[in-house]
């Protein structure tokens, strides 16, 4: 909880360098904002538009004190930083500690969110080889072996049927505390962007109905096209999670809609490549949404302005930026991202089509 | 002309560190962009989202080659900069050094336009009292006086009517080269923000509806509430300026809608306050329509996909941000000034209405 509003001109402390911190760091500024970034790298994305570069690893205790000094709110742009590391500037934090601690360990999560009475698919800790084996058992020979840490993109899973050797590889699935799921057969995917300010209110985007390609995001649609009722239950599990994890801040949360239902994926507690269309769709996008979220503004509408259909441009896809660029009722987004690696998320499009 | 379009990543060098400054750093960073921005202030609000910022004079030369050896491409945000100073970076320059000279003194502006057969108003330049004396009496007993150089929002000008004791002060009227301008009876102010390539396209956003007070602007009504065929009168004029000025960049045209058709009240070279709402209102905003048109890109589709209506935030206005903020389906921008002086533009909020 923060006192009172931050004023226009207060400065946000923001840990990462890359787009979703460029994006919050631009968001920010459109509020009259200034930004400090702490990233390691020599050039982050988000160095080129923020006040204040430092140059620091995120386990640098003296660097983060340094930044909390500088800045009145600290938030982060992805969830895989070390708790310990922000224990002292927690006061600042937001989203706070607490949530991003749920969110960082995949048993914690789903545990969290069965404690809760949360839809989230079944899932086993896997101790050692014998559990996974009993687990496969119970779930009918298939599964997902998913790291308990440190997991985006799909790195750090392990699909495994009827066919797979999975002994020949258990040592590798094991090599990190990992947890096993149930294989969830889905019509689609959806998604869940939801503020909670430090008064309790929260608003929710309409669901945002993704699709993927080599486990890495390639379109998000705003809005999902499902019906009412889901709609109304998806947006229900976001503010069950919010209010559950007292939250503060934007909160994305993945959804399989399957024919029993919604089933929780995962959570992020940041903006999330999914919410992108929400910055062009919408008056008051994610990455504004959560500034004034942490900061205690009033929150934005989230009604969407025009349908949003927002497409990744992945690794060397950039090249074809003129064409991008010719696309009528198209927003362009670049990261300023030098080296365009394979897979790696170089910027994206969003299509436009008013209502 | 430039050999190839600019690439993601190239550098921008911006002249002019306020607002405008501000708007072009982020509409070229969501493009991949990086900006050198180059202003005297030790804080300028442009200052806070560029890659580098350079603190220097207008006229210093060295410091304006600089900005050239570390920068593509060099663009500016306002027209009162001395042309002498800009020749020696004129190949990197756009909108290029002609357009700025004939924009920079109403005399010349006036003249070209008259010239090119667009519609202005009667004007004559004041070489001394007798020719004010002239002139008013061919105006019928009343004009405005303009200084041919350095005005804006209602500055270096002088209203004269039947009832006003003009000799008493003309010394001061005529203490800088200046004209004086027939007063034309108009039923509403408008304005055409227009961009044009390299190559010699051009896209211009439909008229926009201006309402000052106090000489400064207030409101913008994207699109302005005109008959099809006035829009087309508008536009009009403004590709025809902008071809017979070889323009690269975007060009804002302020215009009189009177009884006898649309009168051209001056130009404007750069991205202007009145454009802002194209920012909110359109896939692709002047903001970014500058950058676009400055680099060689693609312009973008200029229509809009809702109704916008752009208020200023003038002075201590700003203080009541969190009630900008709490407005449904308005978009809030602050520029990061940290002084709010009476009449001092320090954002402005967009309303948006889906058509």
């Amino acid at each position: 909880m923060i006192a009172e509003p931050c004023k226009p001109g207060t400065t946000i402390g923001i840990i990462g360098g890359g787009q979703l911190g460029r994006m919050m760091c631009l968001a920010a500024a459109e509020l009259g904002f200034r930004t400090i970034v702490l990233a390691p790298d020599e050039d982050a994305p988000a160095a080129q538009v923020c006040n204040q570069y430092m140059r620091a690893t995120y386990e640098d205790i003296d660097a983060l004190n340094t930044l909390a000094g500088a800045a009145d709110i600290i938030t982060y742009e992805f969830e895989n930083i070390s708790a310990a590391a922000l224990e002292s500037i927690s006061s600042q934090l937001f989203p706070p500690l607490n949530a991003l601690r749920v969110s960082q360990d995949r048993l914690h999560e789903k545990t969290f969110m069965r404690e809760n009475g949360l839809p989230v698919t079944d899932f086993i800790e896997l101790t050692d080889r014998d559990a996974l084996a009993q687990g496969l058992a119970a779930f009918g020979g298939s599964g997902i072996v998913k790291t308990r840490q440190f997991g985006y993109d799909g790195k750090g899973q392990w699909r495994i049927n009827a066919e797979t050797d999975w002994v020949a590889d258990s040592a590798d699935m094991l090599a990190q505390p990992a947890i096993l799921e149930r294989i969830i057969p889905f019509t689609r995917e959806l998604s869940i962007i939801i503020a909670r300010g430090h008064d309790g209110q929260s608003v929710c985007y309409q669901p945002i109905e993704n699709q993927h390609e080599n486990h890495i995001l390639r379109r998000s649609i705003l809005p999902a096209t499902i019906d009412p009722e889901r709609s109304n239950a998806a947006k229900h599990i976001g503010e069950t999670l919010v209010n559950h994890l007292d939250y503060v801040g934007v909160l994305a949360v993945e959804l399989f809609d399957t024919a029993d239902g919604l089933i929780i994926n995962e959570i992020a507690p940041r903006v999330h490549n999914s919410g992108h269309v929400t910055a062009d769709a919408c008056a008051v996008g994610q990455f504004e949404q959560h500034i004034r979220a942490i900061c205690g503004w009033p929150l934005g509408d989230p009604q969407a302005h025009s349908q949003g259909e927002m497409t990744n441009i992945l690794g060397h896809e950039i090249d074809n930026w003129a064409g991008f660029a010719a696309d009528a009722n198209t927003r362009l987004h670049l990261y300023g991202k030098p080296v365009a690696r394979e897979g790696r998320k170089m910027g994206h499009i969003t299509r436009l089509t008013p209502f």
